[in-house]
């Protein structure tokens, strides 16, 4: 909108059509949508293929001219400019008056992109070449500990985009790893109380373990109390080997890296010079795996595929660049979004992979979408009278069918579901038995995934009755669905998958004309958590506070007095 | 409702009353409920001590005459009699004709419950006193596998209530692992696709790994194929010992327990009759892990450590059967939820545990109260016209303070949320300084636990501001919330904790006037996942697949005809 008058988005008039079209469509029933389509044409309408994606949305609760004036939304909103000024590394990220230049992580050598006078694609690769001599170094067996054992286990300290991306990546392609290399296993510890942490210390070497810190202000209480306890768990046990005495310097040096756009913090905390990955301000956390923050994705999957990971985002990125509103994949899935949210009033999305190793794809997506869009307020500082981004949550497609399909299916409220799978899967198991059985379990998968979402749909028509069904066992369908097909689950498909949902949530930022690059809502609860701790600890007055906070306290307190030792 | 007219609840007159006080209430910000409580009484009023559990119902947008309302209609929908009728072994769920007993399984062994003329406490007792024979077998070393070497391993195979349960409680008390045991590791094996289980495959040791097989029908198709790829691998690399050949009776008799309610099938699939362990149909899947699903908990802490968690939820059973509705925790927490989702029209529910061995907590929940309250027809059969069970989601809260906080404090629709932490921990760790590391990371997390809280509630007045903040920078408060505080987190308290919810789900149940214990919206699923698989297979044709359907189908056969190997 960077040329229109200040105006909210629900002034325009492709919006108030779509008000009036949604006005008369609501009340139509998908399975409706789909007996309409004599020809069988919705689906080459609505869905769209892209780098080794499928992309289907006709089941979505929409028709051609719901689309049209989505795709007029789109333009009103200024979609297209807003794209180019994302990637050229216009300064999008208003409140915090920097670009928003994740694209840049991924751009090939070759390219160049200027921002302030300064070519950010060689500075780009040459972290990820700074990045490639410590995983190669840990991969040889070459990084040794402070008593000279070569180390054998990373654990990434970080929490928020410094953990769920990386750690999503690493566990989807995990089969992706090397297999001569030093053996070498990688684990992520992020909850602030220690738990996750307290357990790898428990059983782990402190020998042969080296923890990277992960924090882009490094200043994230969390890691930085993890990181505390670690240091202090090897200084401990590494202070003497045999007769001679190690030198606390050596093993901060040999046993932590730091991840962060703040070398001097790195500094200050102890990290070696050489040890530090940087990257910059214009990365957003939750949109940093593709960098140095992705070392533990490196480190499982070595750089040769973690270039691969880059180059399928990249694909991605050229397409949004470069297609028309109406066959860019991520505008069409950022519309879907928008007509659910804002003219059906679908509050609820769900995000369901029908494939394992897409586990923490949810929780990934969650932080994205919700972080990024959880907003109310325009970037012209006006309070937006409209919904912006819905609860999304999600779980493996095959799990949730055994925990909360029964709501989706028979529950009192409109959910809209993404369904994920890869088409083709277990090639490389070498036992042909083995290989049949699992083939066998992913055909299976598949074919639950496509049930499912049909399901929804049509509802009870989904299925020929012999006699009719009484009322607790009959289904209203008409529950809306997007289905994601990866042909296989690669370092690409998986690159572009992010990248999708990356530039879905842009452009519906765009639309909801919300910045989708900052995070305020985050910033008091730091602040008030560090007042709270002082009183907590007794070292200040519970003055000003509420009745019911001063209640937990005294409970806290009370049960301290009971249990000194607790 | 068991005497009343057939009729839904809004029609009853406590619930009209209710629409009329939220009219009112509706504007009333939570900041003003507590401005107005001079005498700082909210605390006391609105929570509650239960079985080492505090309940402070205080930051929900209540007051008094609220909650007094809340409770006639409490009264009105026949919870007293419905809680009876629970726990006295009534027929509560109609439509598959029999009782729902999961708390028979944790009745003290002097309590008597006949069902159908059979005392089911001798049953449950005998039943636990079989599970702790194969414990104490495992635990001792002496359970060899078909080579003669003691297991190691123990993989459970289940899905749903089958895993989400055990896996839940087994991650939060791994803490009290016995310490004076033949070591032995538990895994959890669920998804549909084999993923999990390929994982295993590919680095256990078979002859000294054992599978669970755990079903309530053993007929559940993610399960049996996962155990038919676990048996194929035990058979084909077991199948000979040096020069001698092992027979595969052998093989499955020392490698698989099952659990079920339907022996039978057990028995045909090949399990041992001393290897089965068997519950009731009056079980639910999801109120299953009391008793025998509760296995790999049994094997995680051991049988004395699993009665205490069973002494946790009876203890807390008791207070549900005989506290005053005003007093009844569970009572409390469903009406502060029927307040949130009827008369506030809020639809999504945040579950954040400040504890990270809560981590599978949400996971858990999420099954709970939406396979339980995910329905829309009453048990008479007719069409709720209201609100049931709301979306529900959850992460560790700090956690997702770095991930979907954003937008709890600054989106556009309401959430209410549920805090749980324990107020004391890490006594047990032996070292002094990790100790006292540990602890400061405890209180940290506290801090941030009852921060939050606050400044959901609050919003920008729970700071003093030197300037106003622009917009971007400003928190609407009024978000409701819950906290569970928790004294220690031991095996009485986690079962007292899980009971609270179990029967907050029961009691907005019988306000809805739905069946809790039914799951008929993932019947019809099933049945079609069979039909798209032969289909998929080439083994049906496509006749009535809608085009979106038929156009996944044939991605996938194209894909299968560029590479037959796929």
């Amino acid at each position: 909108m960077a040329n229109a008058e200040p105006t909210t988005p629900d002034t325009l008039p492709a919006w108030q059509a779509l008000l009036r079209h949604a006005e008369r469509h609501r009340a139509t029933h998908l399975k409706t949508l789909f007996a309409r389509d004599c020809q069988g044409k919705r689906f080459a309408h609505f869905s769209r293929r892209v780098a080794g994606l499928t992309l289907d949305l006709s089941k979505q609760r929409w028709d051609e001219p719901t689309l049209a004036q989505l795709l007029a939304l789109a333009r009103q909103a200024g979609v297209a400019d807003a794209i180019d000024g994302l990637l050229s590394g216009r300064r999008v990220n208003q409140s915090e008056d920097r670009p928003a230049l994740h694209t840049a992580l991924r751009l090939p050598a070759d390219a160049t992109l200027s921002v302030d006078g300064e070519d950010v694609v060689a500075a780009v690769h040459q972290s990820l070449a700074q990045m490639e001599t410590l995983v190669k170094r840990l991969h040889a067996g070459q990084w040794r500990g402070a008593t000279g054992k070569p180390i054998k286990r990373v654990i990434n300290l970080g929490v928020g985009g410094s953990d769920l991306g990386p750690q999503m990546v690493a566990h989807a392609l995990a089969d992706f790893r090397p297999d001569d290399i030093h053996p070498l296993k990688v684990h992520f510890a992020s909850t602030m109380d220690g738990s996750q942490l307290a357990d790898y210390l428990g059983r782990l070497d402190p020998e042969t373990t080296l923890f990277v810190l992960s924090s882009k202000s490094f200043t994230t209480v969390d890691t930085l109390s993890n990181a505390g306890t670690a240091r202090d768990w090897l200084l401990s046990r590494l202070a003497r080997k045999g007769a001679t005495s190690i030198r606390p310097e050596l093993v901060i040096r040999q046993h932590f890296i730091g991840v962060s756009a703040s070398p001097e913090k790195m500094t200050d905390w102890g990290i070696a010079p050489a040890h530090q990955l940087r990257f910059w301000e214009w990365v957003g956390g939750r949109y940093s795996l593709w960098g140095t923050i992705g070392l533990p994705i490196a480190l499982v999957i070595g750089m040769a595929n973690f270039r691969r990971l880059l180059a399928g985002a990249h694909a991605l990125d050229e397409h949004f660049a470069s297609a028309p509103l109406a066959d860019n994949a991520p505008v069409m899935l950022a519309l879907a979004g928008i007509w659910n949210v804002n003219f059906l009033d679908i509050r609820a999305h769900s995000i369901l992979p029908y494939d394992g190793r897409l586990e923490y794809f949810s929780a990934y997506l969650e932080q994205l979408e919700m972080e990024s869009n959880g907003k109310s307020v325009t970037r012209d500082g006006a309070s937006a009278g409209y919904s912006t981004c819905p609860v999304l949550w999600g779980q493996l497609g095959p799990n949730a069918q055994h925990a909360f399909y029964q709501l989706l299916h028979q529950g009192t409220q409109p959910v809209v579901c993404d369904f994920i799978a890869p088409l083709s899967r277990y090639d490389g198991v070498s036992d042909p038995d083995t290989r049949r059985l699992l083939q066998s379990q992913h055909r299976l998968t598949l074919a639950n995934c496509f049930a499912q979402s049909r399901l929804l749909m049509l509802g009870d028509e989904a299925i020929a009755d012999d006699a009719p069904r009484p009322a607790h066992k009959r289904y209203r369908g008409n529950q809306p669905s997007t289905t994601v097909l990866l042909d296989r689950l690669t370092p690409e498909t998986l690159g572009s998958l992010i990248a999708l949902y990356e530039h879905k949530v842009f452009v519906q930022a765009t639309i909801w004309d919300i910045n989708p690059f900052d995070q305020w809502g985050v910033e008091l609860g730091k602040q008030i958590a560090g007042q709270t701790q002082r009183i907590l600890e007794g070292d200040a007055a519970p003055d000003g506070m509420d009745p019911s906070t001063r209640g937990l306290m005294e409970a806290f307190w009370q049960l301290g007095r009971k249990n000194p030792a607790g």
